[in-house]
């Protein structure tokens, strides 16, 4: 087991589904680093205004290197993912190589736009259901089938993370973290 | 009813507590400014690693005009905190003037050491009781006694926020947020 990620900071991503995730991951040895879309590190605004500074450019990233991609939700986060070809190219390139690809909140439609989940089962937020043709689709809060592992909302991304580091790590870890956490899982 | 807070942003501060506070505020719209400590809004870095960008300097606040000052944990954010005379002052005069005071994870000390809690029913992470010397220690969740409302870590931010929106807004206020964030309380 082995744990690098990269989580995607696209305008207008949910700061909440971004900070938790990153954050757990970290706590539990995982690296976490965060991928711009723009060609330069500057500070990205989230869906309720808050400026993040993110870890490197897209252009930066290498596949090979992952061990999974992971996709924040957020209105128009998920819209700005959805438009951007690196991104597309990153969830093929993922996919063919066998990796491992997290989306929560609306981001998992673009798994559907990359023609990446037919027939799956995976969640999203509940205002997103109507982008997710073709999958398999569930309303239960944590989604996990083969290499794809989905969620729904903000108030849901622990699970989510959590889900994330029993995936690279292990239950004990989960454990571990939550110690310190207290969340409800 | 009204809603005009800041949350502090001081270096370590828990990006977590901070972001989901922050986040779910301004959802249920209330005001909701992150405040450096420093004099300049360069971006603050988290307990994780993670910068975030403040939206004002500390000097800039007005105690008359907030219904509440919200303190993130995060070990370092904490000492932080209480060794800035500024926000020593600031929870002086809000307290004096009847408002409300939050404070999450290890913050919770940062009151005892402004003197404003003997004898109050609070909570804190469990690895921050040793400094909660004179208050009635609680081990729920979220506390509220008074002006003062306190919870115990990250895992534990949504029932935290949630009711900061509670008492500025109402409990409507908060089941139509979650409607969107799907979050367990």
């Amino acid at each position: 087991m082995s744990g690098k990620t990269i989580v995607f900071m696209a305008p207008g991503f949910e700061e909440m589904e971004l900070t938790i995730t990153v954050d757990i991951l970290r706590r539990a040895g995982i690296e976490a680093k965060t991928v711009t879309l723009e060609p330069h590190l500057n500070p990205v605004k989230g869906s309720r205004g808050i400026f993040m500074v993110p870890d490197m450019v897209v252009g930066q990233v290498n596949c090979h290197d992952l061990d999974m991609v992971i996709l924040p939700g957020g209105i128009e986060g998920t819209r700005n993912l959805g438009q951007s070809s690196e991104v597309i190219r990153i969830l093929h390139t993922m996919h063919q190589n066998g990796k491992k690809i997290a989306a929560i909140c609306a981001a998992p439609a673009v798994l559907v736009k990359a023609g990446l989940v037919k027939g799956r089962r995976l969640t999203s937020h509940p205002a997103a259901a109507e982008h997710m043709q073709g999958v398999d689709y569930s309303e239960e809060r944590v989604v996990i089938d083969g290499n794809f592992i989905t969620s729904r909302a903000a108030g849901t991304t622990f699970e989510f993370a959590f889900a994330i580091v029993e995936q690279l790590l292990g239950k004990a870890s989960v454990e571990t973290v939550n110690q310190g956490v207290l969340a409800l899982l």
